[in-house]
């Protein structure tokens, strides 16, 4: 008789693009969003979750990074019915909460979020098809004052969970003002705003790509186009020499102060009407950021920044990182943007054809996270819990009873629960888990009443090959009164050994 | 010409069994799991978050839930290659993480994972297809010492977030003792584990169904089967009278210690060496829960418990809240049932070929919360944010400093940023906000350097109708000097007036 075939045994590995998250990692992420979350509490946000699928309906076929082609959402089709997709930011659910609930919710509606996004994308280094987002935005406020407001509150929160003052700097910006800039450089046409769309649309992101790319590499955009390192030629918008020379003034008109800055503004965009509230829109906001105490230290008017998305409106954010880091080659660099954001009207309107006027921000969690690792303020090692070895198996009851009493006074503690026949391995054990103390007990101490307590932060760098002797004479080790046990214990976790 | 066909504007919902979370229901749901994981992470257990989505080779076909034949998950194709799925639950993917980091992570590996999980069943009333699990579990340990580890710390856990001992019991039992008691009465031959699996199949969720169907529904089941209240019949066990009084008597053994229980149980499953060893596995965790002080009044051994689910194969347990609640139909029933969980020794061979012991619980999070909420431990109204309200329009950065000067003094604060135009409004705001005091200044006040504040939890009664003349001459309104903002909030917010 044939063997039976058999079935092939599953591979047990996370789909491309995902990742686990182990210990520290899933802590340390939470302590952020919890610091940050207690900001926005205090700014008066409430929080809101929404379900984790949307319909494709209300999410709207296309990504707001019109950047990214291959962008696109993880989508199924319920059983004869609605397509569904995981949303891919929480901009979009918030839209359609914000259309659906209109009748309930407060107006105006300040919510934050915390959650993980997903994008079906090819995965890459460090491109992740779920990662988490944290986003603050207020619905229904038609003042200016809500942009300064998440401006302020951007701020707080990042001071909040410890990025000190000096390490960053709030940019503020308005579309408004470039769209200003814009017609009177004669690429947009307040009567015909089809007319130059895509022109215009390569001005945006050329303008964002300052950093990258260089003042030439952008005015190079702005003309007849740019071929880069690798040969690839970009498209660029085809403007004049005296176009892009506009734009390239209002890129620079970043001056001393606000005021200033503003001033220099208001001179490129005389004549256009929207620039000219734009211009306004501004100095309404350095005068709130200032009557609040936010100097040019923490924020500043820069016309140099304005975000790639194209479904902005009016005022536009990014909070950068201004401490140097080594990046991936070794060199030096500013570590760079980790939040930004900005004002966007026409969100609800999709869902309600009413306009809600609408603005918020949004953190890069990860690159947050990443910042505050490299500036030490997280990922220093967390300890592990008192590890109770196991000497003899048939006195579980009694090393159960002094892992109780270590964690009924607090303490981190347990049991070890593999095979206790090899010794070492619970050494090694103790050890993987970067446990401070491990306790040990055979039948001759238990006669004794006494017990063995060794300080592994100390005795480390022998544990992996150590026998019980060998461990027994480390100075680390020491007997103990089994009644002792908490308090010597403790000790050692407040170093007072 | 013909008009251009509008594209119809997509409808805001959330999906059909989906729901969104606002406010309250997220921070309350947020503190549950804080204090839980706290307790957690006092036992030694480590976090892991997995991606929502698995491979379905990873997930497996099958949901573990057999009751539930239309039980799916939702699922998707990648472009010419793997079919994804969002997670089920959070126990296949341990399994996969503990097959696929195997080398790297500690051995025992306690971990605890909290997280939205997703089925694809048909929505009705009360069930989602989105919904919070909480899981602890620890892979690697064979001892019984690791179930009973679990089964306190389910204790500490429900303890921590407000459940009073007495209010809750965790009742332990172990699927040995039924296959021996099943092995006795002739539905379980050793050496064909096969023969009569559908049998015991029905006897398992027949006992499992004791709390609703009664003795005599339960009796009905192990026989020929059973008619319902609707008329619909189900299939019976077609055990014999001996072997149902079996099975019942099985039931029925839990005595008034745990030793008593024990005795019982060994009586009935005499002569199956599966059932001896476990009750002997009984014996040790009722040994353990003693030591550490997990008397009658917190945990017991009961027979009766068996778990519905197919793949524990040693201890099982349940942790029922005992107190009594109103339930859909105005009568008084126990609570019930809110966390359970056993030792499944085989989830995580499905991938490496070796078994893996593993033990774990799951607290149902929704039912947690709701019974929080039926003791007065959650639910409280939370307050609001202090309002300023905005009676100059012009007048923007005066407000905006006030609220500065509260959220600067720890006291959750907003402007007013909707349409200042109607004062009526911004009242209304504040009682929809359920703001404890509303800051008014208008032209006179300012000149004079007062401002009004107004204890809005007093006042909310005629907050619907009341013009600012009508809200000026309430007595919970008061003129203060504008330095004193700050001291007078914080007295109402005290309760000190």
């Amino acid at each position: 008789m044939a063997k039976p075939k058999k079935t092939p045994r599953p591979k047990a590995v996370t789909p491309k693009g995902f990742r686990d998250y182990f210990g520290a990692d899933v802590t340390e992420r939470k302590t952020m969003l919890d610091g940050i979350a207690a900001v926005y509490h205090r700014y008066g946000f409430d929080p809101l979750e929404t379900s984790a699928v949307e319909t494709v309906e209300a999410l709207g076929k296309f990504l707001p990074d019109v950047d990214r082609p291959n962008a696109g959402v993880f989508a199924w089709q319920e059983e004869d019915s609605d397509w569904l997709a995981l949303r891919y930011d929480l901009t979009a659910p918030l839209a359609r909460v914000a259309a659906q609930f209109r009748n309930d919710l407060p107006s105006p509606y300040r919510r934050y979020a915390m959650g993980p996004v997903w994008r079906n994308e090819k995965p890459g280094p460090g491109r992740f098809r779920q990662f988490y987002q944290c986003d603050a935005d207020t619905v229904g406020a038609p003042s200016v004052a809500a942009d300064a407001e998440v401006c302020a509150m951007l701020s707080d929160a990042l001071e909040a969970v410890g990025i000190e003052r000096g390490d960053y700097i709030v940019r503020i910006n308005n579309r408004k003002v470039l769209n200003g800039v814009m017609e009177v450089a004669g690429v947009l046409d307040p009567s015909d705003p089809s007319k130059f769309e895509a022109e215009r649309g390569i001005v945006l992101r050329a303008i964002d790509k300052l950093d990258r790319l260089g003042e030439d590499g952008v005015r190079a955009l702005l003309g007849a186009g740019r071929e880069d390192e690798s040969g690839d030629y970009t498209k660029g918008a085809g403007l004049s020499d005296a176009q892009a020379d506009l734009v390239m003034a209002f890129m620079a008109a970043r001056r001393d102060s606000g005021a200033d800055t503003c001033a220099a503004l208001a001179d490129l965009v005389r004549g256009s009407k929207t620039g000219e509230t734009g211009v306004a829109e501004l100095e309404t906001i350095a005068a709130l950021m200032e009557t609040q105490g936010y100097g040019a230290d923490r924020a500043v008017i820069d016309p140099s920044v304005v975000r790639g998305l194209g479904y902005y409106t009016g005022p536009v954010f990014e909070a950068e990182l201004t401490f140097d880091v080594q990046n991936d080659k070794g060199q030096t660099v500013q570590f760079g943007s980790v939040a930004g954001g900005g004002r966007y009207d026409d969100l609800v309107k999709r869902f309600t054809g009413q306009a809600v006027p609408a603005t918020g921000i949004s953190i890069g969690v990860d690159r947050l996270l990443a910042a505050l690792r490299a500036k030490g303020r997280m990922g220093g090692a967390e300890l592990g819990p008192v590890v109770v070895t196991v000497m003899d198996r048939d006195r579980l009851a009694d090393y159960q009873a002094m892992v109780s009493e270590l964690r009924n006074a607090g303490i981190r503690a347990e049991m070890y629960l593999g095979n206790p026949k090899n010794f070492g391995n619970q050494l090694k054990y103790a050890d993987k888990r970067q446990s401070p103390v491990a306790v040990i007990q055979g039948s001759d101490e238990a006669d004794r009443g006494v017990i063995q307590i060794k300080d592994l932060i100390l005795g480390a760098k022998i544990a992996e090959s150590a026998s019980l002797d060998e461990w027994k004479s480390q100075p680390a080790q020491r007997e103990i009164a089994r009644g002792e046990l908490v308090a010597e214990v403790r000790k050692i976790l407040d170093g007072d050994i």
